[in-house]
């Protein structure tokens, strides 16, 4: 019982290597979360202990892959950036997003128990993921701004409606209410209705989570001579700050600095 | 802050749906499963439990996804083949492809205390994915002869790999002295030295393990006329038999029977 | 000055490889031919010279390509059928579809005057061309269908549309007056109003132009022995015959035989 | 006979559209042109008739495409650089591909009478063509570099070795006197043996030929009022320039420069 007669069979597999010298995004997105969120009582319209998980499952997949050169999440979504200079399992498409999204899926629910201590897993939670290739430092920003503003939209709008539900009225109701409304309308809801400031609410909802790396200095003295020595080490940060503005890139020119420090 | 100025990177995503009327496999493999395998004692050369949560894992898999014919798994690796007729994700390869492995990686996880309930896990178990096109019943057959005869291969290596260092030689002596050798070596090896007869071995490990559905005849019978009725409904059914030859394809028509029963 | 550090760049080349096994579809179109059978005063509805002059380069096309089985033309397209199991140029994508279009522009040119020895080529003729895989013998079958079928609907609308317009009407007030007007109202104006069965026109211009190769036996007498041998040889048929029905496919099993005799 | 049942093969068209916000070259390439250069007696190591039919052809693609900001071409090929911004055909790869490839064609045999008056044109030329897409302006600047270095080691190689075969010896034995040979080698061969200084052959043989769009400022007085009015307007160039030092790029910024006139 040879193989060699079937081993041609290896010859359909195609090329999916992605075009060098452009900038990678994974984007992870959860599959039927809205139910998944019920089913297991998230709070709404944000649940802390959820986007700590998705967080802390995205930190794994920037610690296991040095090439992620910053990450952003908001909701059951997170997109993951490499570096154009990648050569990651040579480029290939099915290899990568595969990986990531598997790791991402394992970390999640390995992490479950410590995020969510006291509610039991019920059902399996899953991820598709995509690849899309960026040329241009300015077509990855526009990414990531497009992301963060999508964010922004969301994060208002479930505000209103869940002040809108928890006021007594239907999810139907609510949904009728906020239809054609502008975001001025929304603001001058909240404030007007349930007197909330929306810009005073916490930035991780309204601004989502970008994790980073970032250069560290690290002094050293020896023992024995006192000799001081400066090492320099790439530490992941993790924030919830404007990423569509310039300043966030002048103070981390994430997208223009050589890559030497790994 | 409104999105519309960045939406334009919506358009960088590529196409790729896959050719219609191909079979289309998913091979999901272990990502570095012999260290996985390591950490968590898993018995050579063919732990049962191991077997057993990736059985369970594909089962699911074939449960969710009713385009899925038949499913083959051995070793760390599953494939799943569906139905060229299948429009599942419109076949666009990253969505299908993601969602298989993410779920797979899922159940692995979430089932691995009912198959491992002495053996806590230590380290994420991930999984990578392909997907490849197949035009014809042959093509796709040659695919599954491919992969059965590896898991024959591997299985008769693996059995005189562990046979050899149980009985005090060296992992590295061991693979010096099965370099070169040819099936007949091995089975003469098995039986001279050991005792054993490799055909006796079980089916799971020489087999590995398929997945397919049948129709199944219900008779119902009605409590106040006694009229007798039978409905079809398919079920998934588990075996460790031999698909290269002709014999279970044509007890079981998978790949040419009408689909009218899902 | 050494080319070795701009070498990289060959590496942006991606894959277009065709998947195997597969029927392979090479359809090239004219470009801006109604201004260009404007110009060359083409007759109308079809033009004997024009049509001469498609098949003309079609089978030289053929005569340099022995994969290529089938072809089938009418009015500026002809579309080229690769046996499935070919492996020109590596079945790169681009590589075969620029060299059959470059190609068919060539001997469309070169040939022009031989098919209209009393008009100049006043500006040059140019295709553009795409290639299609299909999977399946009835998929290939069905393309071929679907073109002809395409030959019939334009022919009978354009037979009854020059009608109209020799008779004096406006191309406008022609079109106006074909508009909603299924086959059996164009079959009964051509009758009723010019006296003419459209079955009875020129099959060339019902049924387009079909080549094929056919296996034809050559008998050779020996001079010295008078012995007698018959040899196999293949030969481009071109036909103008309906390739939709059984008929033609039971004659000429191009799609089933065996491809021994090139 | 409607093609309703038959139009579903139009769905295994895959989509080809490439990258966007990347430059793409088109480049074609001469298929068996040592042959065809035989055949039509062309001089050796340059024909002048023969350069000036590609660059001519060459010229008249640019004139229809305005898109194609320069282009570069040498021996039988030519390289077309569309700006990273076109939407040509959807930027559809193979509708670009062939288009461009069948044009080239056309107007090669449209004018060779005029570039080889005296040489009727014996057999079909054809070319082949590709499409690559470079995301950077650095990529596409080393793509026209490396096509112009090897312009140059082509031209050395050639010159020497038709000097050679001039001599007297054969082609082998020049094949083989040049075997291992450097740049260096061959300047002085060509010096000391033939009193050829490299340098001072024409720049057509030794730079290629590089096309590129010019702003023209064009004056116009009006008749009535004397009053001057400047229009600007887009001329194509044709050089034998270097292109990969930085001068040709600075004095014209082709790939930096708002296109606000074409």
């Amino acid at each position: 019982m040879a193989n060699t007669q079937f081993q041609y069979v290896k010859k359909f597999e195609q090329d999916d290597s992605l075009l060098l010298n452009t900038w990678l995004v994974v984007r992870i997105d959860g599959r039927s979360f809205h139910k998944f969120s019920q089913i297991h009582s998230f709070e709404k319209p944000n649940d802390k202990r959820a986007i700590g998980l998705m967080n802390q499952a995205a930190k794994q997949i920037m610690e296991e892959f040095g090439d992620v050169i910053i990450a952003y999440g908001q909701s059951d979504e997170y997109s993951f950036v490499l570096h154009k200079s990648t050569t990651l399992y040579s480029r290939r498409a099915s290899k990568i997003l595969s990986t990531f999204v598997s790791l991402f899926t394992g970390y999640y629910i390995y992490n479950w128990k410590n995020f969510f201590p006291d509610q039991e897993l019920k059902e399996i939670p899953s991820f598709d993921s995509r690849i899309i290739c960026y040329p241009s430092k300015k077509n990855i920003r526009d990414y990531l701004s497009w992301r963060q503003a999508d964010c922004h939209i969301n994060s208002l709008y479930n505000t209103c409606f869940w002040c809108l539900v928890k006021s007594g009225i239907s999810e139907k109701e609510a949904t009728e209410q906020l239809r054609g409304t502008f975001s001025n309308d929304k603001n001058e809801l909240l404030f007007s209705k349930f007197g909330i400031n929306y810009n005073d609410l916490p930035q991780i909802n309204r601004k989502g989570t970008v994790l980073y790396r970032k250069i560290e200095e690290i002094e050293t003295i020896r023992n024995d001579t006192n000799q001081k020595s400066i090492s320099k080490k790439k530490k992941i940060i993790m924030d919830h700050i404007d990423i569509i503005s310039e300043k966030f890139w002048k103070e981390n020119p994430i997208l223009t600095e050589k890559r030497r420090i790994k």
